[in-house]
């Protein structure tokens, strides 16, 4: 099964003013949707973080990937870190940082699994060994924001005024307006565990949120923190040992694996990461160090589904807990996150997703239903889910009247805030 | 693809008279040949080490996977897991002991790729993403032994006197015999590396050999030496100093991680195991220790073809190297490992097989040809091996003629030495 042809499609997605520590999303995400066609009429989807950077380095491998058989995926990983490899692949300090060998090799290997479940006629979740879980589990996922949810104005913006579409544009700063957030997402969605994206207020307001959550959920629903590592060690010390026994986990509340390590020895909750631990190549100094207890895959970041099958396994035999982080992300990334969740032996955690903080979608049918905080694997062959061609114009156009070309938080904030930047260490 | 039925056939292999640490092969070596039938009319193979409780064990999962879709590999796993995971699955002394977990798994996982494979029209490489080469290379694998080619006299003896098969039924006993030996399994098989089984004769006589092959075969040509565990730390680190520089690595001199661990502070040659870090469990320590620098994995011994890829990425995570270990066995394994072999991206060494030993085969063409030391990934889809049932059916009643119902070197050494019993030290 040759691969013929490659689509590779900018576009632009409707993102709500989201506060972190690198500043403010922009109205609108970047993504990548990936079409890979095959000489046996079969096509494969992927979708996966936009930047120029990254939509460059596709077009310009597609060339060297017509005539490659779709499961000949070692030898086109090959190919990748022959033709990359040399380019400047460092993770910089933003956690959507991109690292070009990762995301290259995600967008052609999803899309090649896509093929080959199709001309198996079977789910990609069967590709990686099987169903572990028929239904995945989600958690919600707060953020501090502006007002707006983002996207063009009116064309975008939603009109119903209830519930979670109303809560998607209200303002969120306060721990009130936070439980607020949590509760019309959580009865919209039915997540059964709540994250919140911290780095962005304060921490006396970030850990009071955290109690308002629990006081407004009890303690049989999972709280997190990730305050983006951006605490200083003494700060998420101070706070981490006022939230032992309410946080499931601390989520890179500091940088890099040292202070990870140290903080680790003074505060007695799980420290989950993204930040700190992001590649095979920084596993061996985690483990020697035991700065993390869990580690956050995101198949975009860490090079595909079956090399997220190898974290996994790593993951259990070294004692560390699994989870998936995520970005702002649309329908194809959702059916291959649900696939890998479905598949993954060792899974201890419900899984970040921004999915509910987006509107658009790319796929035929719309948004993929969470139900109960679950996401059930879709039922089709391959990723299960299907192209909607209109709507793939519609937000390539998007992506050509917005201007933007890569993801920049700080610029946003500015816009604010015209003093704001991006520090290391705030707090 | 369900599961309708399984055939399991115990057979007897020919096997010639070799020491190793814990005795003498017996005149068979026992197999067990495993047919997974599908409702798609697709049959798949798997081949492992035979023993009574390993037939017992699989004759008793059997109604348990009638019914079972061959590709939800994770689902079968947790049922083995459940089933059998609470009777005794600790790894003896020596080095074939028989963990029933990942040897029942192995024998199922195996057959339902094979199933899978051919259901795709695509060989058992392709499922593991593809292949990382085209032929896998292969090292000559000496023993010292007594005169004889195993199996009942006459219908198995090879009847031809010359090269390899002459020098298969010959002693080998002192240096110049093991180099006689090396001489005609390289020229029959153009294998470019060298591994002496030691632990059987005195060190010195060991070490002799190793530099008899020296001298016969060059400083190019990568010379192994694996006493397994039965020298003491110090005839290790005595022989091992005299070795630097000459050994391609060194397997299991001693027993134990700790011990090695000292041992690789004291000689400068790599260290290799497949007895003291032999599964998932023991990695940990391993790497934390400093144990040893190459895993020789096992996909019998190591849960799969699957887990062994997995294998492969942590040796590759953790910069260790990684090679194969085998058994006495036959083409349905070599093409197991063939296709594993071709799929791993990380392979630093030549891979063990005691195929040249094995004068029986039980898939149709006969026995798989070593070429250059190379062995090309078989054609056909799945594994690229048919069973020839004749030959099937002569195995089995050999199986059934010859009483053995577990291997036991120690009892077939006994008959040469009543006087002789295994040692956990020797040396």
């Amino acid at each position: 099964m040759k691969i013929t042809d490659i689509n590779i499609t900018q576009i632009a997605v409707g993102d709500p003013p989201l506060l972190n520590a690198a500043g403010l999303h922009a109205p609108y995400a970047l993504r990548i949707i990936v079409e890979i066609i095959t000489d046996s009429g079969i096509t494969g989807l992927s979708e996966i973080p936009g930047s120029e950077k990254i939509y460059k380095a596709l077009t310009e491998l597609k060339s060297h990937l017509i005539g490659q058989d779709v499961f000949q995926l070692h030898t086109i990983k090959t190919l990748i870190n022959q033709k990359f490899g040399e380019r400047d692949d460092q993770r910089g300090v933003a956690p959507w940082d991109q690292r070009l060998l990762v995301h290259l090799f995600s967008a052609i290997e999803v899309a090649c699994l896509d093929c080959i479940g199709k001309k198996l006629d079977r789910p990609v979740v069967d590709l990686l060994g099987g169903r572990s879980r028929n239904k995945v589990p989600f958690s919600a996922y707060l953020f501090y924001k502006y007002e707006g949810a983002g996207g063009a104005l009116g064309s975008d913006k939603d009109t119903e005024a209830s519930g979670w579409l109303r809560a998607r544009q209200e303002e969120a700063l306060s721990p009130d307006q936070i439980v607020d957030q949590a509760k019309a997402m959580c009865e919209a969605f039915g997540f059964q565990s709540i994250k919140l994206k911290g780095g962005a207020r304060p921490p006396e307001i970030e850990y009071e949120s955290i109690l308002a959550l629990r006081d407004a959920f009890g303690a049989d629903t999972p709280l997190r923190l990730d305050p983006n590592a951006i605490w200083s060690l003494e700060t998420a010390i101070k706070y981490g040992k006022k939230m032992e026994g309410i946080l499931e986990y601390y989520e890179d509340p500091v940088r890099g694996q040292i202070d990870m390590a140290l903080l680790s020895q003074k505060v007695d909750i799980p420290l989950a990461t993204n930040m700190c631990t992001t590649s095979f190549e920084d596993l061996p100094a985690s483990i020697r160090l035991g700065s993390e207890h869990i580690i956050l895959s995101d198949h975009h970041f860490w090079g595909g589904l079956r090399a997220s099958m190898e974290l996994n396994k790593i993951c259990q035999t070294f004692g560390r807990g699994f989870s998936m982080h995520s970005n702002s992300h649309l329908g194809i990334s959702m059916a291959a996150m649900v696939h890998l969740g479905a598949a993954i032996p060792h899974l201890d955690y419900a899984l970040d997703t921004h999915y509910p903080w987006q509107a658009d979608e790319v796929i035929d049918g719309g948004k993929i239903p969470i139900i109960d905080g679950f996401v059930t694997v879709p039922d089709g062959p391959g990723l299960g889910v299907t192209l909607d061609r209109e709507q793939l114009q519609k937000l390539h156009k998007k992506f050509l009247a917005c201007g933007l070309k890569e993801r920049n938080d700080e610029v946003e904030m500015q816009k604010v805030d015209p003093q704001w930047h991006f520090k290391l260490q705030r707090w």
